[in-house]
């Protein structure tokens, strides 16, 4: 086991409703291409603003996987 | 509009219900004295405590919004 | 006032519901053992995930307290 | 001399054309509005990309200059 | 009261005779225009140098006040 | 719109000639592989030194672009 | 003495009338419940701000000691 | 050669030996599926603790690799 | 499981002979005190210098163990 | 090849033109008094603004070389 | 004066009675080898403790100077 | 003793074999030219691979020496 190798990626969710719509929404996305998401780490939390309010959130995340290797 | 020109200052938001609330509350205030808010950067998240709980969220923003000049 | 001595330690509190769930998870506990917990600043956010979405919440806190002395 | 007080804002300024062009963009309107600008410094720089090229430069600064007060 | 939303300013003090003397320097000519100054953040101690010694301090700060809004 | 999930990769672009033409390599080859290359954020810039003058630029930045799903 | 294993605590000390003087009550308070105090590194250095001037300057400071083991 | 353009990505290795083991350990799997593998540089150091031992290092690493483009 | 509260505290291990060896004689010493012991993070390397060698390399860590709360 | 000791020195080059001709003026004046000169990083970029547009560039770097030793 | 160039060296300095008077001692002793010593910038401010009280300051500094290039 | 006042110079090392041997080879020539040399801290730590392996480590150190002066 401790013999894993992991990668982990760059992406950004976005949401109109919260910090974790966002960062959901990116996991739900990177886990149709990506095996073995073990792992996120938010990098920064950003957004656009509308009329003086949040129009979504965008959350960067790191996220992690474990590399198969046999 | 590559020649825009945007400024970014630099605000904070407290709520006791949430982070997201704490953003709100700091564009809601923002928006009354500035013209064209476009998009915000979380700096840091904090808060005070009060009977070991969440007393309230302070959340330091940056916002950042397009000057007009012509 | 103005002579107060503060100490800050660095916990980790974790919860399946949201951002603010696992910081008042951590705050709970933290005041168990502590006493004059006045502020916190969230370090880092992060997570683990289970079948591509968030299996739980992980925000690294450091919690300030007054440290008293007579 | 020795008791000047300085003032320090952000701006981002853009141009299709370099990174020069984008400083001289956000100082030519930074100057419209504040005296006195004596130095800048880039804090990021960043763009948007079409059809594969760069689309206009994005450069954030930090200007200082001096404040007025007798 | 946990509604307040507060900005940052970021403004250089200087001094010939101390790190204190050039914060106090900045602060007062701060103050001059803004109100409900509460609180700041050193960003930067520097200075310059005239024949081997120092000759004045330059300290950044960042000055957190309230917004009124009602 | 909003629910857009983006992914961010780095990549290192160099030239003789410029930091900007650096950056357009750097996208040039990049766009030959990868979709909906939507913005960049340089993180270092740097160089090989050739007699006494620059030999070439490297300029490290991150992409991003639009991932697409339905 | 190359094995020695030390320990690393972050405090706060305050004081209105210098940042030596901050530092200074923050260790004479440190020292009464920890033994060995080594060195000290300064962390952050803010305060609050009373009429326009400092009310008191707050110094965050992590302390090392060396732990006792036999 | 100075119009070279490499890519970046984040492994994470482990050993329950080394820290340069980890590193290898990362290398190996990494170079079975990227070519043209240049340069690491480590990012984070860490690891997991056993009986109050190391289990194992983990070692977070940048691996560039040159990009093919003809 | 995923309410689990953790606690990391800062030490400093040192030793003549390596990197890793550092870190064990730290885990070794805090694992005396500190029970449940999960991870550390490498913060710091450094050492002192003896006759143009390593005397002993000094490692400042983060270590992670788990609050007991029932 | 692989046993090579390399220094880092910091200059500071300026220029009116443009960011890349301050770099190859501290590259010129360093090379006077610097043999194998290898690479260089850039630190920071910043300038002096005269008149609401830039007077001069100031290119921070790093430079480094081969130490000889035999 | 455009093309100036400025070499940037890195000294510590301490005393037993101030912040200031760790930074005096620092630049006195560099301009005793050094010419042309034109600013200082503050990296770290650290000391040693004796008794539970500040047994000297340490003060790392960045000095700049002009280099003679005719 | 509390006066003494260090420079710190940035140095380079690599080797085949480990990060330990890299920092020792970096000592080893630095000694040559310096005397006083006191304490390192690691700044980077990277390295070259060939053929999916480590070829060479590299470590970026910062050395300190005390400056003889009287």
């Amino acid at each position: 086991m401790s013999d894993h190798v992991y990668k982990k990626v760059e992406i950004v969710g976005s949401s109109p409703d919260s910090i974790e719509a966002a960062i959901e929404n990116a996991l739900s996305v990177a886990s149709r291409s990506i095996n073995h998401l073990e792992w996120f780490e938010v990098q920064e939390t950003r957004g656009h603003i509308v009329d003086g309010a949040v129009g979504h959130y965008q959350v960067v995340l790191k996220v992690g996987f474990r590399i198969e290797h046999n």
